[in-house]
């Protein structure tokens, strides 16, 4: 065979991206069918309980594809899930080549697709940018391998590192390309996550507000003395039932029972000092289908999660503006780490401007866990 | 006459850039003579009294400079200072044109060595890369308009707004680069301004460890209430004579006297709420040709430092770590600002890297004063 022409994958990979946020849980895909150095069928999954991205391509072939590559950002799935396996459907379609960039870590898939291509005669060939389909599908990698979502923790402060004034005005400390840019994030991921702290200090709405979202997120309250008053913005709005109560087993029947009734479901997690225990509220959310959310805490719950150790990312934006204080709040509070070789450390480090804002986001390199 | 050339200029500024570090209170000038298309001429100020751009060009020039042009980033020198004035110089040497990036605010120049070339025949041209020159000078343009250092506040903070542990360790938050930069910084300004509170807390040296300084910056700490222990570091290593302490007026008549016995200057300023004045102290800094300063305080002078409205720049180093702490440490403290309209701006917004580190940098937009 010819070299895979990385060209190809490329744009298997734009096409897989235009999927963000509409997936969820199951991975972005793209696929490109190529015939004698041209393309005749591209494809993508484009939304959760649909069509898989090689079936869309094939679909949309505008030739026949008998001898032609497909160039595919996940490996073939092989089992009988919402729609039927996409590696039966290459292998009848008369393709000869699959380049694919990187195996499915899918227990259900982990191979088995790839094999069943080889098996029926056809020449596979993995790892063509792989690194970038991996960054693709962080969320759905981390998800598909714990069962727990992968969570981005936002946060956006001055350039002396506060949140608020000590006064508590922070309307605007970001600008408004930083804030759209947020909703896009908040349109990409099922869920945001807030602590019960900042609905009784701003009573937020927490909604999406880009022009065209694929679906509100969910809305989860970390609420461990379940406080939230009844006449909270988010369980009283036109969907209060996209909001998730997140407190300590035991609290409150009463109050439990009432908000149920009014469709609002409270998860009840193990208790840790007294405070929900974010690992098994991961745990909960993961059983719920919640593969990624957007962390938009306070500086307790952020270091609570941070301790926990149930953050995968850290999007940060920062404001050319100095406000000062020693009592103004900043991101990360609680009692902190107390060395250097505690604190969590961040690696890819990305960085990107909207005007004079600055986005540094990063992974975080060793997730420290308490237990 | 050609349109001037912008190389040459781009030249002359590289050339300038050169003296970095040397030349104050002097401005940085860089000096191109071109005759035929070709550069005959190169020069810069290379050192606070020592010969200027235009005479160094002049005599380094390969070939003899009748007809040609000249290219210099500020207004030739039309007074007798230290060296005899550029403008009669070059009116002598035969040179046709000169091409100035920007007039000198310096009230002894101010449009007359332009006057003097123009009376003398020569072709005139001003405001050739204006805004590249007036960046290369910032710190003359402000000391020769205000008599007042152009004040540097530099910060390095995790990416959640620490300067430290809340247990005090902070070695290293910034990475290599990012301090080597600001070892950079020490060799360009004169001099570098701490708080007693960094003293007391960390006994620092607050030398320029670069590998070739121009010279060891003049260390300046702000202490109200003369609480400097008498072994500091700064008051008993090989230059006690670069450490200068601000006081307010009429402290510790006894321990000033032991200080100044010891070569120790010790600068007694106006008090404000019983604190040194700061716009006072820069005063009386401007006074001894302290043009341009570093200040590396901690939260309260930070803040302090802000609220008189003194400071011109700010560069803050951000790293991609996480340290958390209600009680760590943050870069401005202080009461703070009430409302982030009262809140400082920075305009002119440079973003750099060192590898994961960032760093951010921008001017002050207006000088808030709050008398």
């Amino acid at each position: 065979m010819k070299q895979p022409d990385i060209e190809y994958m490329k744009r298997a990979l734009e096409l897989a991206e235009l999927g963000r946020g509409w997936t969820n849980p199951n991975p972005m895909v793209g696929a490109v069918i190529v015939k004698k150095g041209r393309i005749i069928g591209e494809g993508f999954h484009q939304k959760h309980g649909q069509a898989h991205a090689e079936i869309n391509a094939l679909n949309n072939a505008t030739e026949p594809v008998e001898g032609a590559t497909i160039y595919v950002t996940l490996e073939p799935c092989s089992h009988y899930g919402k729609t039927p396996p996409c590696a039966q459907a290459i292998l009848i379609s008369g393709i000869r080549e699959v380049i694919i960039a990187m195996e499915d870590p899918n227990p259900l898939v982990a191979g088995k697709g790839i094999r069943i291509l080889q098996e029926g005669g056809i020449s596979v060939h993995t790892g063509i940018l792989e690194k970038e389909a991996a960054q693709l599908n962080e969320v759905f990698l981390q998800y598909i391998q714990t069962k727990t979502p992968f969570v981005v923790m936002k946060t956006a402060m001055s350039l002396d590192g506060k949140i608020a004034c000590h006064t508590g005005d922070s309307k605007w400390i970001s600008n408004e390309g930083s804030r759209a840019f947020v909703h896009e994030l908040r349109a990409q991921l099922p869920a945001i996550m807030v602590g019960i702290g900042t609905v009784l200090a701003d009573d937020p709405s927490l909604t999406c507000r880009r022009e065209s979202p694929s679906r509100q997120p969910i809305r989860i309250i970390v609420d461990s003395a379940l406080r939230i008053p009844m006449d909270a913005h988010v369980l009283n709005d036109e969907c209060p039932h996209l909001t998730w109560i997140a407190t300590v087993d035991g609290k409150d029947p009463e109050k439990i029972q009432i908000l149920e009734e009014r469709g609002i479901p409270v998860l009840q997690t193990r208790s840790k000092d007294g405070k929900v225990d974010l690992q098994h509220l991961m745990e909960l959310l993961g059983q719920r289908q919640i593969d990624g959310l957007l962390l938009e805490g306070g500086g307790t719950l952020n270091f609570s999660a941070l301790k926990a150790g149930i953050v995968n990312k850290v999007v940060s934006f920062i404001a050319p503006v100095l406000i000062g204080g020693k009592d103004a709040p900043t991101p990360v509070e609680g009692e902190g780490f107390s060395s250097l070789a505690e604190a969590i450390a961040l690696e890819n480090i990305q960085i990107r401007r909207f005007d004079d804002d600055l986005m540094m986001e990063g992974r975080v390199k060793h997730v420290y866990r308490t237990d």
